[in-house]
């Protein structure tokens, strides 16, 4: 069953507070084992991916890198109406991303000194796409895409092939984006690997994408090393929705994210309790109908439904859980966004789930979990990108603002600093 | 000796190799002690902030925050033409990164779908100053300025006193730069603190700010409960010279740098040789004149010059170097500046100093350090920000893409994304 909260309970703010906090994180504790793997690969390198890919993916990998045969022949297993619907995808999301490029600057301040920034992308980036059952076309698109439009020279790809399956999906998702490599490793192996470079895998700048607590805690050893995009935790969605809302499109809706992962989490807030018990008897239905073993622990163990007194309630309850997805089912969506200050991403009014975000509405579905959306945001095209700050000083602008310099220098202790610039003062 | 390198050398490729690959950042463990720390002051609170304080700070401290009376205080203590120094610091810091504010978007395709993104400030930062030695009023601009830009509604500062020594610089620096909260505590207890809270210091979104092997790991551990700004190791500089440049001059843009740390590193290259034996011979002549212990070893130790044939091999290594710091003291500085893809900021021509950019250039100095250059940029305002995104699909854009979303869905092995889809189209 999932939690039901109303805000007229006496002690809904203590309730509330404590399923804000409730870490629904494992806390399983890889990092022994995952210092050993990106040891192993680090001096071993291919020899290591070999033996790791046999252990774990249980299949023999003869060659790490797909060929171009292998990647053209995808295309030809997948049938035209799903192939038609990737297009679309890809060229959805590329087209949102090309207007994230960001603006350099250039200007000369009142005293005279030119100061600005340039932006470029990073020369090589590597991708992480799951095997097996997470293995979706739409994570490649999202990470890979981004990338390209930011000017990324080598995209190079890894996803693990457990028990020898391939998806063809996904290459072919590779290739619509414009992934260069494409390899078949998976876990902390593969981000080692990405990392330190192989005789196979060159190694890359920036590591990008989601995995498992294995990929996650490889990240995070590495982070600094190389560069990673964020810590992601399991998903969760949060649905705000007024009496006019249909109770059996927010089950769906409900269920969407509920069916990503056992620990996922999705919470319904409404100010109407008919509204919240049609939509609780919606999802078990819904439950029943798709026969949904994951969704269906998810939702009994993570999943809530709150009802308040007014929507005007709503702003607060939802910056304190700072949702990864936030879908307003309200007649007004765009008076509630103007409110709220922390969410990953909103889906507005009742004609947009979050599933269009998932795939084909543009913006991207990478996005900060368990209430990172206070201090972090989406995947964009500036995480393939990084800024150089410059400084131009004329010999007035030089002339004007050195000698502040020099005394700030003198007063860190500092005094080659301050000789660099009394020197020029001359 | 620094090492001196010629582009003419055979073994030249392998041994600039070799140097670029040299790591300067000390490998101590210091990752259970840190795990200790912050165990304790999850549980302890305050209680382990005062014993630690004690133990690592040797000062006996019986109330964590500054008052405002003590910081209103420093500013007496500061002789006023360096009062009017670091008000201009923060003034021209300031107006540059105002100019970084992010743009939102907003706009409707050629499908009818409305998506963009809005940029919003993290609610509560907290900034790190390291204390004794390196306890700059300049780290407490760079940090507390942008954060201020973009509107961070509480910003809190943590110090150490080390022998319970304050630095009146840094007090006034963030009475000027409007941080809120002032705390004397340090080290991997004050990381903790920030993120977890206690009863004194309530927890922050985000940690920013420079510190020693402690304050690294205890980011490294926390990163990702909270946003943190980025790893830090030693600072370098890399000076690009023609034979027109000043010897006396590059000698002390050299030094300050190899003044910040034993292990901070200083590179010359230039393509006229006279000019690179009389740098030499400067830079030890300043070194003697300044009595520099902390230069002078870093100097030996990691300092570098590097003569090329031409200058236009220069771009190829600076972006194997991907150098924090890039002064450009040659004729054409925007040319070269142009051919670079790897450099964290650029100081550009004779008379433009890296001291300049320390302190009141504009851009920020907190900066990409180790080649992180290739991947990661220096501290702007978007840090202090995230970017929640937004689709809105009208009825007909609904209707247009929404099938294409179902199919991948169903693809991807996720019913209830489809059934979300394929009940709105009804």
């Amino acid at each position: 069953m999932p939690l039901e909260l109303s805000s007229a309970d006496a002690d809904f703010a203590a309730r509330f507070a404590t399923f804000v906090e409730a870490g629904r994180e494992t806390a399983t504790d890889v990092s022994a084992a995952v210092s050993g793997i990106i040891a192993d690969v680090r001096q071993r390198g291919d020899a290591a991916l070999f033996e790791l890919t046999r252990r774990f993916d249980r299949t023999d990998v003869t060659t790490l890198r797909f060929t171009e045969a292998e990647i053209s022949a995808a295309k030809d297993q997948i049938e035209p109406d799903l192939r038609a619907a990737l297009e679309l995808a890809a060229e959805r999301v590329r087209a949102f991303h090309v207007g994230q490029l960001p603006a350099d600057h250039d200007a000369v301040d009142a005293a005279g000194v030119r100061a600005g920034w340039r932006w470029s992308a990073i020369d090589d980036v590597g991708i992480y796409v799951p095997g097996g059952l997470a293995s979706y076309p739409s994570t490649v698109l999202m990470n890979a895409i981004p990338a390209k439009v930011a000017g990324v020279r080598r995209l190079v790809m890894t996803t693990p092939t457990p028990g020898g399956e391939v998806n063809p999906l996904v290459l072919y998702a590779a290739s619509l984006a414009g992934v260069d490599e494409i390899y078949r490793v998976g876990g902390a192996q593969a981000i080692a690997a990405l990392t330190f470079g192989t005789d196979t895998i060159r190694r890359v700048d920036k590591i990008t994408g989601p995995g498992n607590a294995y990929v996650a805690e490889a990240k995070r050893q590495l982070f600094g090393r190389v560069g990673i995009d964020m810590v992601a935790g399991p998903s969760e969605i949060l649905v705000v929705a007024d009496s006019a809302a249909n109770p059996d499109w927010l089950a769906a809706d409900l269920l969407s994210q509920a069916e990503h992962d056992r620990v996922a989490q999705a919470i319904l807030i409404t100010d109407n309790a008919d509204l919240a018990a049609r939509t609780a008897k919606a999802v078990n239905a819904a439950l029943d109908e798709l026969d949904a073993d994951v969704a269906r622990e998810s939702w009994a163990r993570f999943g809530a439904i709150i009802t308040v007194g007014s929507l005007d309630e709503a702003p607060a309850l939802i910056d304190a859980l700072a949702p990864e997805h936030l879908a307003l089912s309200i007649a007004d969506p765009q008076a509630m966004f103007a409110r709220v200050r922390h969410a990953g991403s909103v889906f507005m009014g009742y004609r947009t789930p979050e599933a269009i975000g998932d795939y084909l509405g543009g913006p991207n579905h990478t996005l900060p979990t368990g209430r990172r959306a206070r201090f972090s945001s989406g995947l964009s095209v500036a995480d393939f990108m990084k800024r150089t700050t410059f400084l131009d000083c004329s010999a007035e602008a030089f002339a004007a603002i050195g000698p502040a310099a020099a005394r700030l220098a003198k007063a860190e202790g500092l005094p080659a600093h301050a000789l660099s610039v009394t020197r020029r003062l001359g």
